[in-house]
């Protein structure tokens, strides 16, 4: 039997660590292949499938693909696309076999968050209802770290040592200050539903008193008159006060408070922004001086400041999938399975697709502090280890040399198709 | 004769290396213990000075005084706190010399900006009119980069190293999602009057087309149909379009695009951003998705991305600032000299005070590409040296491991004095 080709995609926001995943696939089809032919990249993720425009990753150099390990962003691109349900849609499913048949692709490899899991686990679905034998596994990556099963996902904690490295740094900078200047700092911290990155803000605190002083997390409704009293006793302590928010906070009747409405002086809607929101709020009430920051991206992509957990699971999932697949298992995502918190020892399992799928993990009630302003113990036992370790990449000329790859395109056989 | 003590005082807002600064004045001055007493610092800045609230340096370990050299923040506080003129607030420099008298202080070391250097200025002249022997020396900080004669700033090399990285960074993830999410990114810098930090986001690009198409600088007019249609240039070209924009960006008027008025839901008028304001006016006008940051404080204090060239300069005034006043040489401030730009060398001078103070450093109009919205290469070659070299602060748990000193106070001998 000849050779079949694997197809792997990047799905959804990127990480600083996704390209990691992509070079666990790419090393290991290469260690493998007896088992597995060429690795076609879709080019911007699904889309890329949908509309057959494939990437040739067999021209790309064994340094390129190394130079991944050190490369966020997505290096074949990624997109927000979701496929609708395999009734309603079907068209979508048939083409993707349809291009999946014309290069004889085997393996179906899709790393990305919950919507992604998804689609993994309907293309394996479909592949078997069309007869068309296809092996098909999800690769967890979320910064969110809102997937199932999976003690975490990869991109969570560097995005975690992120946010902490920085809240420590900036609130040094505030308590530096604050006698005659900036009394409230507020970071801004992606998480639109789960709370898990905001919540790894607490890590930057190593004693009673240290920053931040106040979490807000998307699980907790927001009480204004709560919080203000919080901030007050933060500032008549320590005469500054750190806060980490989440972009998702949500008042009382359930609506997220960045889309409360800021409008420019045209009256134009403002976008986002939930920590400039907070500041005027303070400065209003309070009557003191705020800063605030929203890293956005920054956040997400910020490889510079990378955990060595992270990149190390990262990978291990990249690997996990195509070893996952040679064994003939379809319709898994490699999960990662923790075995103990201190040492952290963990190793990789395979979760079903359909049991990942479309489920979000939020932080549980027990990982919140009762006054829903901070974490608990166990959240932090839970959180620690995972950004643990420094992997910075090369620089050049002082700053991260980062890897582009040629993303050669593989002839396209069929006719286009609309997305 | 006795050994006159020192007084030491960090201004203005903080930067990753400032501590850096301090570590060279102490370590020299413990070095130099038959020429110089105990090294008092400020707390809070010059307001531990007017309020004889010092703290006594000499009660660090050594360990400690070294660990400032990995610490952001300004470890014995700083303040925003511009003393008057010397006729209209003679008291205040009365005071000064009163305190000074009193803990025998006979060196007087002022760590900050052009305020600071002006301030500096002054005691060193009001001393000599009290006839209070005292040796005045200013140490250049501020991630601005605006203070004249020196060649650049400690403090600046690591803000533009920040900028430089993250933008780099970012522009990766939004390269990698344009197809189906953001189209246009912008982050906000820092620098209210001076481009220089804005413009050392450019760095982050090495080709032709690379991020970032656009930069906003203070030194020039924002002219909304030009920026608009330079963005849409780069929408045709990339198909996606990363903008870095100074705070200070000014409308043709000469007014502050920021003070322009953002509002939220209950009117209150909105602190800050010029980000959120131009992805409006884009998302307005274009109809595109854009995202937007601002990194705030947490450009400044990012002293895990810090430049080691920055590291080295900061240390160096630090330590020239003693040498000087052992020397007896009183009214000046060590100035970076650039020797050479490839490779970079350079060395240290001694500016006079009297031309340093309140002078303010722009962008040199042919460091300014003709269009506005770049640099020449001039700016380039100017730039490059700053950011060479990484200088990681130690890491424990996973996260940077910066130290807080004792600050134990000296014993007042005065009264009160309000400030």
């Amino acid at each position: 039997m000849a050779l079949r080709n694997a197809f792997y995609a990047q799905s959804g926001g990127v990480s600083a660590v996704i390209n990691v995943s992509a070079c666990g696939v790419l090393q290991t089809a290469r260690q493998h292949s007896r088992q597995i032919g060429k690795v076609y990249a879709g080019r911007n993720g699904i889309i890329g499938a949908l509309t057959e425009d494939l990437i040739d990753t067999s021209v790309e150099p064994d340094a390129a693909i190394a130079a991944l390990k050190h490369t966020p962003g997505a290096a074949f691109g990624s997109c927000r696309y979701k496929l609708g349900s395999t009734h309603e849609h079907r068209a979508q499913y048939e083409r993707l076999i349809e291009v999946f048949r014309a290069h004889d692709i085997g393996f179906f490899f899709y790393n990305g968050g919950g919507d992604s899991q998804d689609t993994a686990y309907k293309v394996s679905q479909l592949g078997a209802d069309l007869a068309y034998p296809i092996v098909c596994v999800g690769i967890p990556k979320t910064i969110d770290n809102d997937l199932p099963i999976t003690d975490c996902s990869p991109g969570f904690g560097s995005a975690a040592k992120y946010v902490a490295t920085s809240l420590r740094e900036a609130a040094l900078d505030v308590a530096a200050m604050s006698r005659t200047s900036t009394k409230v700092f507020t970071l801004e911290v992606m998480g639109r539903h789960a709370g898990w990155t905001t919540a790894a803000c607490a890590l930057a605190a190593e004693q009673e008193g240290d920053a931040p002083h106040i979490l807000l997390l998307p699980e907790v409704a927001f009480d204004e008159e709560r919080f203000l009293a919080k901030v007050e006793e933060a500032l008549a302590r320590h005469d500054h006060c750190v806060i980490a928010a989440s972009e998702g906070i949500k008042g009382p009747g359930g609506e997220f408070l960045s889309a409360s409405g800021l409008k420019d002086s045209f009256g134009h809607a403002q976008l986002g922004g939930v920590a400039p929101l907070i500041s005027s709020l303070i400065s209003t009430k309070l009557g003191c001086r705020c800063h605030w920051a929203v890293p956005d991206y920054l956040l997400r992509s910020a490889r510079h400041i990378a955990s060595e957990t992270d990149l190390q699971q990262a990978y291990a999932v990249g690997r996990a999938a195509v070893e996952f697949a040679i064994a003939g298992r379809s319709a898994v995502m490699p999960a990662i399975r923790r075995l103990s918190d201190v040492p952290y020892r963990w190793d990789i399992i395979a979760a079903p697709l359909a049991e990942v799928a479309n489920r979000e993990k939020l932080l549980p009630p027990d990982f919140i502090r009762e006054d829903g302003f901070g974490i608990t113990a166990a959240a932090r036992r839970y959180l620690a280890p995972l950004i643990i370790g420094e992997a910075y990449p090369p620089f050049k000329n002082g700053l991260p040399d980062y890897v582009t790859l040629q993303n050669v395109a593989v002839p396209k056989r069929l006719s286009a198709f609309a997305v």
